[in-house]
């Protein structure tokens, strides 16, 4: 079957028996009177000025580490079946098939789990365990989720919830028995902390384990149905592969009649055909907007008994004749010690999310450089999306801020795995802030995206949609971002009244900048002053400096007012979200000024100043708070402004090298950023 | 099966082996040191006060009018196994399996439409010409959305697209022979305008008409790929039922080697067999991250024919003999006049916007008056959502903005349905305006109802996050949000350089405020001040007198620096934008306080006080624009973000009643706006 030629002849015969003026018009061929040329799709590799700077060695900033890893990984993803690789034109792209059940996604991503193992991918992710090995795996992690998020998260429930639980909360025991096991899948692991009645405050979860001395085993029971436990990724599945066999269980520890509190505990759940244990009930989450082929559930404890020596018992344990014994007395530094597993999570997700975005940012600036709307002259040709001054403001903020945000991710991860104890105050802060920042940003870059590309963006083979959905999650798991922030802030509080009690300078967080003098802005700063980092660090810092003393007077007032402190703090949370922000802006700044620091003078480090320069003023400009407190004059602010337009100009001409040093593979991106005529061609429907 | 007396039979006897002090423990009913109790649903319309004023009469303001054909639609829809009831607890929820493939969502949305047009629902949405019917056709499909979004826009494209291109574009004989056949669905029409190439620009699009004498017809062609029509709603579908056997075709005319423009064609593209019609090619679009059960497809025309009287001539007509002949000469109002089905698109699409708004936050507060996280006092119970003023800052503000917005949805209707031809300019206006604003603010109120709910947002089941997905498609079909807040700018500032070259007073638009004396502001308002009609109006009309004039100035500005109007429009993006934005909210409270000062005194107009003083204070607070042009002093805008928290305290006790006065059934809502303990119970796995 070939209707387009047949067609033609069609016509070509019916312009064949047409008589009068009409019979050259109806057969176009050779017609003088033919309506403007057919849109022509231009690669824009072809079409845009070759890069002016070295996007290979953008990339390697950018990614920060083990980017012949990646390639290697989105490599093997490329060449697997599995991964859905579908022609397009000359193109082939791989993504999962979301026109699938829930079912069916949870089958395909667990036929991926297989094949990556088999492929040596997870190898050395539990028993690698020095710095280097930790980049990898992250930056493997990374790349996962560009293919699929539910194949990452069903990956990050195995290895870095269950195994990070049993690493940070186990002992040598633990260590042992169950970490090799592991890595190879023998055992299949999950993490059962939230339950229906306790996301957030997971002090208030209600499932109790008591200790019988008898049969020296821990009793754990789900009092009721609030106590369930939800949204346990691969504990639903009732398929025969890679469903879990267990589970860490978060539960309250009642000893001699004393709740000792939160205490994680290994127990089984399925045996090894795949049946749930005895005593133990499952269910299904149920479909959700985004990560099907991840299988959410929910558990109900009977009265499980499990062995004494499945307590991780880092923090605490409970001897074989019941007393209970803790390195750590204060039960609320007890109970932060349990939430480490969750650190990992965070810099996983802040991570994760960079890279997501730049999926997004890849595809509509490769779009909006081959598509054309309106003439701006009679007759003229049309005009390029990105050629808009509008256009060109909605997303080249974004890629600056999404390249600043990539440092951060790298600063943020290496930061973790060189963790020490006494790092660990800040690697919580940090992971907190960078992880509401860059999954917020994450969210309205997409959302940003899928607008500039118009339909386009909501078809799932274009991706940007879809990754919306798939990726929404992240401002809420592992700490609902707003909580997170606030606690930013009440941790900066702190260090705050520390300094200020003790007249201590302050140290750390990269809050020295409060040590100096008060910075002074120019009520009328000229374009060389917006652009240099002097005037960007001062005005980035002004805002935090003293954002963190209003917020500190601010509860003091409530406080003085009878309020108690938790109380205060809750009525400040305004100051509180300004200040995080404040905070996660100023830090992201400072890591991507080091970065173009390091920089030898040239056409690369002159491209990292425009990205640093819309990074600041973009902030700038996005926060009223500048205004509100009059950091900046209505003049200054009007010139930063400005100045952003300017820098939108600026930063066009490198938009395709700067997206291209993304180091997406093409197949990863969609076809609209590619030649999305050829790939919507008549010629490529039976391919789909 | 019971599994859950099984496993107290099996706790109890455990309980009983057990000896020492855990026996108790274990078997916690005895226990003296027994946890906290275990978390209990209340239900809000319980535990919260009685309402404060009348919710039947605020529901009856909010809907506008009627809410008794919406709640007969809502309960046919109840009532049919069609829509999906599925139990849960004691509730019974309403809503489309998304598990399910596209092919299988569309043909659920057929079944449904076959059941509504059994019922009547459809009758008179074609021969009911007058307002009273419009406005009963727009409630009854704001209705339908609220259901599903696909099960709209498959009707919205048969009623509203291929009906209202007839009715509009079309002469009695069109209306004669498609409007009854179409109204019951004999005939199943689609609307072909979108190409691959081209969207919001229309004029752009590709494919050709030409006019053969000797046959008397059109000779319709696609002639290259980026001329496919896309997105066609209905045109894609593969079953047997209520598939699309006729469209619209927009295509240029070409008469003697003249374009004449883009025209109106009706061409049948499959026979009553449902076979594609010879010279006609269809694709699928292909699955959506929403809208799955509408099957959008692509069209290839290759030649085909059509009769000379399928030319929607009520604009222009070809006469036998090829000569074009139309009633206005101007190509350019020639064009506009062939968009005017589209207005009753948007207008649509606004009015839906604001119901599922509704929707987003009946769940989210329900919710928040349910869920309790942290205690502030030590042992103290935990805290309801809603009583933290953090979550009522996120909530609270876009209850009142949706009221008001629920107001100017109805003003825009009754706009509408009432349309002469003097009114077309404002309809279109209003209506470009109004789509845009409350569709983005839909977005927003979803993004932040989904992230308030947490994880429980993304379970398809509480149906905040997949109607993310379903809606999103508003801010870019039917006129590209971006660029109908361009339009609107630039209408204003033709009404602007009219008024000042003809020293004509303005008049229509609401822009008579720009006649009198520019309002003073009070650098220090106090709490009576802003609450005070006067003020609000004031410091919203100030801001938009402002920017007209600023925009009108920078454009000059431009054009006498040489650029061309179109151009100089296009620098001044961030103005129009402003601007646009500061009309829509100065309309919007516009049309909030004649709502308002029609009531007489009492609660129900306390109420609504309130609401319209939040709708002030938030636009006021949101809009850094205030700040960055000085309508505000810093000490005003500081005042005024007070005021946005104080008022918040005093929604808070109305909460309830507020989003009871939404009217939209229970059933419609979903299990986390209920007793969703209950609704997650072990007891009700199997009703899944």
């Amino acid at each position: 079957m070939d209707p387009p030629s047949s067609a033609a002849r069609r016509a070509s015969v019916i312009a064949g028996h047409l008589l009068g003026p009409y019979q050259s018009i109806a057969n176009f061929s050779s017609s003088p009177v033919t309506p403007s040329p057919c849109l022509n799709y231009s690669p824009p590799d072809l079409s845009e000025k070759p890069p002016a700077f070295d996007v290979a060695a953008l990339r390697r900033i950018l990614d920060g580490h083990h980017h012949e890893a990646r390639d290697w990984l989105f490599h093997l993803m490329e060449e697997s079946p599995l991964f859905c690789p579908r022609r397009r034109g000359e193109f082939t792209f791989v993504a999962p098939d979301y026109n699938q059940t829930k079912e069916q996604q949870r089958a395909a991503t667990m036929r991926r789990i297989e094949y990556l193992l088999g492929q040596g991918v997870f190898q050395g992710w539990f028993t690698g365990s020095d710095p280097e090995a930790g980049m990898r795996k992250l930056a493997l992690f990374e790349c996962i989720a560009v293919f699929d998020h539910s194949l990452s998260i069903k990956l990050g429930v195995h290895y870095f919830l269950w195994g990070g639980a049993i690493n940070f909360l186990g002992t040598k025991r633990h260590h042992d028995k169950w970490l090799n096991a592991s890595e190879n899948f023998q055992v299949k692991g999950c993490f059962a902390m939230t339950e229906l009645g306790h996301g957030s405050n997971v002090r208030g979860i209600e499932t109790i384990a008591t200790y019988d001395i008898d049969s020296g085993e821990f009793v754990i029971n789900t009092p009721c149905e609030s106590a369930q436990k939800y949204w346990i990724g691969g504990a639903a599945n009732v398929g025969k592969v890679f469903h879990s066999t267990h589970t860490i269980i978060f539960s309250q520890l009642l000893i001699n009649g004393t709740n000792q509190g939160v205490h994680a505990f290994i127990a089984q759940i399925r045996d090894n055909e795949g049946n749930i244990c005895p005593n133990v009930r499952i269910a299904d989450c149920g479909h959700k907007i985004g990560l099907n082929g991840v299988d959410n559930g929910r558990i109900w404890f009977d009265n499980i008994r499990i062995p004494r020596e499945n307590l991780l018992n880092s923090v605490a344990d409970v001897l074989p004749d019941g007393r209970y014994v803790s390195s750590i007395k204060d039960p609320d530094q007890r109970f932060a010690a349990f939430l480490a597993p969750l650190t990992s999570g965070r810099v996983n997700i802040a991570a994760t999310a960079v890279y997501i975005s730049k999926v997004g940012l890849a595809i509509a600036v490769r779009y909006a450089l081959t598509r054309r709307v309106f003439s701006i002259t009679a007759d003229g040709p049309e005009v390029l999306l990105l050629d808009y001054p509008a256009h060109q403001r909605r997303l080249l903020p974004l890629v600056a801020k999404t390249c600043a945000m990539s440092s951060a991710a790298n600063f943020l991860k290496r930061l973790y795995v060189n963790r020490t104890p006494e790092s660990n105050k800040s690697v919580h802060i940090y992971s907190s802030a960078l992880k509401a920042t860059l999954t917020w940003n994450n969210m309205r870059v997409l959302q940003e995206c899928r607008e500039a590309c118009g339909g386009q963006g909501l078809k799932t083979e274009n991706r940007i949609g879809i990754l919306k959905a798939e990726f929404d999650v992240q401002s809420t798991f592992e700490g609902d971002n707003n909580v997170l922030m606030q606690q930013v802030s009440k941790a900066l509080l702190a260090e705050y009244i520390a300094a200020k009690k003790r007249k201590h300078p302050f140290r750390g967080l990269g809050l020295e900048h409060m040590n100096d003098p008060c910075p002074v802005i120019e009520a009328n700063p000229t374009s060389s002053t917006l652009r240099s980092t002097e005037f960007q660090l001062n005005i980035i810092c002004l805002r935090e400096r003293d954002l963190l003393t209003r917020y500190a007077s601010e509860v003091s007032r409530f406080q003085a007012d009878g309020e108690s402190k938790v109380n205060a703090a809750l009525l400040s949370y305004q100051l509180a979200d300004e200040l995080a922000r404040a905070f996660s802006e100023r830090t992201i700044l400072q890591i991507f000024i080091k970065e173009e620091t390091t920089q030898s003078p040239g056409r690369l480090k002159d491209v990292l100043g425009l990205l640093r320069s819309m990074y600041a003023l973009t902030c700038v400009e996005e926060d009223a708070s500048f205004l509100r407190y009059g950091y900046l004059s209505r003049d200054g602010a009007a010139a930063a402004r400005r100045e952003v337009s300017k820098l939108c100009g600026d930063l066009r001409p490198h938009a395709l090298s700067l997206v291209n040093s993304f180091g997406i593979p093409d197949s990863f991106l969609s076809p609209i950023a590619f030649d999305w005529i050829e790939a919507n061609s008549w010629s490529t429907v039976n391919d789909e």
